[in-house]
């Protein structure tokens, strides 16, 4: 045997996997065929933030007055410096990861993993001869890429997906957003707020159509109020990038039209990589296009798992690395805790932001709970009064006959950094009286927490 | 009997007893002797947010450039229309207390009270004739003020305390701040970073004496970076305020210097209102200057009750909202569980923030503990790379014997808004496992809580 583990793909799940088996004293080696870190950071999370920096602090620019800031002269994005600062956080973030890597001792294998079985795998490179690699246990942790359909189709110049979205030469006078899960919105939101017409595009009769539909609704208030355009129930039933120019036919209860932009970007979902990776000749079972996997992550093939946006879980950056030391633990002989898959959050860094963990109110009303739904909105906050983040409200959804959360539901300024509060709590199982009783810093947003769980109970001071 | 309840103040003690106890079905009254809302409100945490958000989006074009914002022209800080915002703040939050106080029936009587007794008071208003009001339950919420010194007394031109800082007429060109606790240091970073050339005179040897050292530490090198000056270890002999400017004479080990300015705001902590309201014509009982109280807040006189900076806990706007909060719901009757004194969250809104909750490392050693600390950088996070908000740590103090949080200490971007993921947590009787178990967001800030859990039992991935 090369290695005790074997991670191929270097994302959130495999870079996590890789740093903990060597933790725990696993001689480890990840295979990438492109860039560290993955999709997450180099094409994901990470570099949208670096983005959105920049569109948010041009956007407060743009706003000076109202906080009593005097500006004489021009304000400008410059597009290029905004993308190149972008490119930067990505690749600081790959080196980071780079260091962390190596600082753990594992070995870092450049090329394409195919699974050959149980142990073994081969590692193909142009120009290279292929190697063939053993290990105890092999963890396929290979991400996935946009989703495209037979009629939205991506070329790399006008029709574009996520990655050629943030690495845009200049930018773009008007675009089509298709699609508004996360990654449609916040790219959506960016341009939008560079100044590019945006319109989103959504098949579904809501944009976030994942989210509590109260979110759903405000985000779209909070939109219009911004002036970011955005059409719901409505298909994209054709591209046409052959002028200068792109046509996106859209079709809906109105009738058919035509848009017409420089670019579109398709944010239509994300399909999992698992093509010419040697699972079909290996039978591994497979479960609607992904890896099926029992409680430990292991396929049906013996000591060779899979973690992360492969596997039928979320298809989230976090969800990938808490499989990955689940995996990893279990495979070292740990008891680890299993992950709750009702405890996830979820995070769409829009203005204003939204986060979620655990069930919706239809959800939660569906599955028969006795639901009580505790709301309290920014509006009432001092802290977003004095900061002007008046945009935005906490909901909860809690089950009344035991006084826990059910789901939580946060849109408004820095509700991504709240919404663990939330999560913790229904981790640990507390009660909503528990986040009534515990006394919260005054002046914070994290206050309407607080009053949100009051507001359960008839009690809230502030409404 | 007028009333079942009267209130004596209308600040975060005074308001919120107001509305819990109306919301419970009784009569109720709030007496107050300037504006609605009390000092938190009008005079510190509300107007002070406002006035650093400004301060904050000055800096934030200052340094438009790293974010790839072209800025052609001139910006300077409208030092009036910014104290004109803040104060419009603090107007429309005093407005919407007021509003709260009508929708609930409470009644609002203006002047000032001077307790006579078990159920009896006077009210006092310059240009009328006193009236007695009498009540089965009397709550005492009068709040604090700014503490004096024989040698160190405001003018209230060129030596002022903070009610003025928030209300000047012209941004100072120079200032000594005496004392660094919250109040000092986040006017201190308000006017530096308005350009004021800002000195903070600090007696004990470190900014934020009553801070974890390691946080105490942390904030001194960043002002240290920002160019805030600052001495600590040193005391102010005398002020000299008879020519245009003031002279500021300190003394440390290093002998005798002298500072000259434009203004000195005396920063040295609260003092709490008991002065002539017949506290001691009714001889209440007295915990060497506050008032001595009960587990029910009842103070030594049957039925009257006391709240807030005019007790022995802590002086802060949310201690006094709890103890509004349990007096109340206690006097009605409810078993109203005790709150957790162990458990208040403390911030101070410097750049960078901070945020603790719980004890300090050295305090909880000293109690015995067998402590275990762990700690994670904001350089780590891939969120803080992102938003360029890299300065900063999670600090969590454990007791190794129970796997629980006996303390939490932030400093950085937002921590304001995350420590009650750790409050929630230690007040839950979480352990830090449970923290690290729980999948947090990606790419958040809270994520490094969750490594620095992870880092109390040495598997930070990040790290």
């Amino acid at each position: 045997m090369n290695f005790d583990i074997i991670v191929v793909g270097s994302g959130p799940g495999g870079y996590v996997a890789a740093i903990r088996a060597a933790q725990l004293g696993k001689k480890v080696a990840i295979i990438e065929r492109s860039e560290v870190g993955g999709i997450c950071l180099n094409w994901g999370c990470i570099p949208t933030k670096a983005l959105l920096k920049s569109s948010h602090v041009y956007k407060e620019i743009l706003h000076a007055s109202t906080y009593g800031i005097d500006l004489e002269g021009s304000v400008k994005p410059n597009f290029t410096k905004i993308i190149e600062r972008s490119r930067g956080v990505s690749a600081t973030m790959s080196k980071g990861v780079q260091f962390l890597l190596k600082k753990n001792g594992v070995e870092v294998i450049e090329g394409f993993a195919t699974l050959l079985g149980t142990c073994r795998l081969s590692v193909s490179k142009e120009g290279e001869e292929n190697r063939i690699f053993e290990a105890e246990h092999i963890i396929l942790a290979t991400g996935a890429r946009a989703k495209e359909f037979p009629n939205l189709k991506a070329d790399g110049d006008k029709v574009i997906t996520y990655r050629a979205a943030m690495s845009l030469s200049e930018q773009p006078e008007s675009m089509v957003v298709v699609g508004s899960g996360a990654i449609g919105v916040e790219l959506a939101s960016f341009y939008h707020e560079l100044g590019t017409k945006v319109t989103i595009v959504e098949f579904l009769p809501n944009l976030v159509p994942t989210e509590d539909i109260e979110i759903a609704k405000y985000l779209e208030r909070s939109l219009r109020k911004a002036k970011l355009a955005f059409m719901t129930s409505t298909s994209v039933t054709n591209i046409d990038a052959t002028g200068d120019k792109c046509v996106v036919t859209v079709t809906n209860a109105k009738g058919e039209s035509t848009i017409t932009v420089d670019k579109v970007l398709l944010a239509v979902g994300v399909t999992p990589n698992v093509e010419n990776m040697g699972l079909e000749e290996c039978n591994v079972e497979m479960d609607r296009g992904k890896v099926h996997v029992d409680e430990n992550y292991m396929t049906s093939v013996k000591n060779v798992y899979a973690i992360g946006d492969i596997i039928p879980t979320a298809a989230l950056a976090h969800v990938a690395s808490a499989e990955a030391i689940c995996c990893v633990e279990r495979i070292c002989g740990i008891d680890a805790r299993a992950i709750d898959y009702t405890t996830i959050p979820a995070c769409i860094y829009t203005s204003p932001e939204i986060a979620s963990v655990g069930m919706k109110e239809i959800t939660a009303r569906e599955a028969g709970y006795n639901v009580k739904v505790g709301m309290f909105p920014y509006t009432a906050s001092g802290k977003a009064t004095a900061t002007n983040d008046k945009d935005g409200f906490i909901k909860l959804v809690v089950d009344e006959d035991t006084d826990k959360i059910l789901g939580a539901h946060f849109i408004g300024t820095n509700v991504t950094e709240m919404i663990m509060e939330a999560g913790m709590v229904k981790s640990l199982g507390g009660r909503v009286k528990d986040i009534i009783k515990t006394v919260h810093p005054h002046p914070t947003l994290s206050e309407a927490i607080m009053e949100a769980a009051a507001a359960v109970h008839n009690e809230a001071i502030h409404i």
